[in-house]
């Protein structure tokens, strides 16, 4: 197996954007072959992620996309895995590149959505919950995710203070990101005063929808030995899965899947949870976020919520999570979101993250996952 | 790189399905892990094609089919190249399991369309073509289709009777084929009499909308040396593009990117045209099936048309095509079809055609494509 880099990543900023998501991926693609010093005739093979694009009207995306970029040959594949679309591209580019396949892939993600209405939107987002059993019945992700907050804070006694301490950890980050969509700080205050969404989920729990594009850029390091940039190099690259229904589930406190793929990339990493300096960790809702955080094995079950309050997890703290503003605050394009999670530790290795830069960027784990946890993508890089 | 099998797969009947997607995938899928005589637990990893979930409001479908399957630890992806999804989900399982990444890999290909109707199933086909640039003006796919034949017969004087040779011999080898969706002969009068579609191309030019489901079995050998099956080596996975807009190609007559991959192929099997026994070709319309034969090289540029009508095309002819009926009588259930295809190969290779076994079946190739050409899967397939 070859050791597999991610030598350029940009994104765009997320939101609401007035072109369509086949031009922002184009130039954001553009943007991260150009941070890699890469022609585009040097890429293999495109693998993209976009999950709502018959919203656009369009499937089919990545040969346009590719006759975009002048290389109309290379083939292209569009992959869905729910909003961990992007990070599951990344996978498969890691294996052609990893096993030989391939020398360069480029990995593209992107979501148009702001041209439909929330109520479709969230009506469209359910697409990747059940739809005979959950859907059907009413639970969309809010409800779902609210069903996993109140069992979490039943065993655990997690708090309202508790959850809106990510939410405020995360914009105070995104105020220093200009890729978010929420640039701007919140208060406890502001969190608390906020509507029931989904009790207990408050509007402030809840990730926005955003439009945004993100692409990577992944080579061998014997095709590229000497990159103009401060590669990621990809120690673990895994993906799992658990049982798609929440309701099918024996625990609503753990996303199974989120431990299973931990495991398996901390010992293909060689790494251990002590020896990862930041992290970005999917919070959809901030409830989301806590399980990561004891799910990935950084602290025992039903402690992140105090570990947030505390500070450890601030920019500053002694393990920065989500400094890009998280899903939360920085935005949640959902082919994009992936991808855009590992456009930031890209930033941070190569110091250019700005007033968000942590004290430490050497090691990072990125944490997507898919729907309520029925899929799970892991990342696990390192410098070179 | 590991030498990589089909050591299993099944397919539904194509045509009108009541069950849901999912349940019809399900089945189809324990049915090729049956044959395989492989039990669910030992699969690694499943790639699901299924490009118009949308319309059954499911998508991120591959975890609620793993968790059918008695398997939700394991990863799904779902993967979308327009009509060559299933191909495309063949070579990511191929890229997993000859690279050493997995053992044993699913292909699970699928579609319900026919809850809805077909003129809107019309309009979402042509999601897959470029909605600003073709599908907003007009150019569905009967539309682009037609102006490919249009061209074709300009430069080399293709007759109708040409293209209804291709339907009446594909029609011939469905009423064969008890997984078609149309089992029963036509006459060339019959064919004559059918109303125009998109000048030139007829009702009987033209492939149905198809329910179906089909999968595969994915193997290495040295994870199982002793197959239940004669298993399909696979010699050559290819993919390709081009062009995304037929309005942007230098020639109509041909389509690049079944060049490409089918030279590409031919060199990574180490066989020629000549050393293939049959072939299943994407013949979404027939003027599709002799493009594809000319530019796969087996026959000269504008004569497989009298080929066709001279029988060496049929079923017992020199050089069996589509002896399933293919796209046109078989069916072309979208997301299943890739994988249909390569059913085909298996039952073949395995003696489980019945009336429609060709006289030879050591090696054959099986070609996918995307919309009109802009992605494209070339398989090789021989016995070991």
């Amino acid at each position: 197996m070859r050791e597999t880099w991610v030598v350029g990543a940009a994104s765009s900023r997320y939101g609401k954007m007035p072109d369509t998501g086949r031009e922002t991926a184009t130039r954001v693609a553009l943007e991260a072959l150009d941070r890699a010093g890469i022609d585009p005739k040097a890429v293999g093979h495109t693998f993209v992620a976009n999950a709502f694009g018959f919203t656009e009207r369009q499937a089919h995306i990545g040969p346009l996309i590719n006759s975009a970029l002048g290389i109309p040959d290379v083939p292209s594949l569009t992959v869905e895995s729910a909003c961990s679309s992007s990070s599951a591209a990344l996978h498969e580019a890691f294996v052609h590149v990893a096993g030989g396949f391939l020398d360069v892939a480029l990995v593209i993600g992107f979501e148009k959505l702001s041209q439909i209405d929330t109520l479709e939107a969230t009506s469209d987002f359910a697409l990747a919950a059940d739809y005979p059993y959950e859907t059907l019945n009413g639970a969309t992700f809010p409800g779902l995710y609210a069903t996993i907050a109140s069992a979490h804070q039943k065993r655990y006694g997690t708090t309202s203070a508790e959850l809106g301490a990510v939410a405020i950890k995360n914009h105070a980050n995104a105020a220093r990101n200009p890729h978010a969509q929420f640039q701007k700080e919140i208060s406890l205050e502001k969190y608390l005063a906020s509507p029931i969404i989904a009790s207990p989920l408050r509007l402030y729990d809840c990730c926005p929808f955003s439009d945004g594009a993100a692409a990577l850029v992944v080579a061998a390091k014997d095709a590229l030995p000497s990159p103009s940039t401060e590669p990621l190099v990809i120690r673990a690259s895994v993906r799992s899965g658990s049982l798609g229904d929440v309701h099918d589930r024996a625990d609503l406190t753990s996303l199974p899947a989120t431990k299973t793929a931990a495991a398996a990339a901390f010992r293909a990493s060689g790494l251990t949870a002590a020896g990862i300096d930041f992290l970005e960790v999917h919070d959809c809702f901030t409830i989301a976020e806590l399980i990561a955080l004891e799910d990935l094995g950084f602290f025992p079950a039903g402690s992140a919520g105090r570990a947030t309050v505390e500070g450890l997890t601030a920019r500053d703290g002694k393990l920065p999570v989500n400094p890009s503003g998280g899903l939360k605050a920085k935005g949640h394009p959902v082919g994009a979101t992936g991808a855009g999670q590992i456009v930031e530790v890209f930033e941070q290795f190569n110091g250019l993250a700005g007033t968000r830069q942590v004290p430490k960027a050497e090691t990072a784990l990125t944490h997507n996952v898919g729907a309520t946890g029925s899929s799970c993508s892991v990342h696990i890089f390192s410098r070179r």
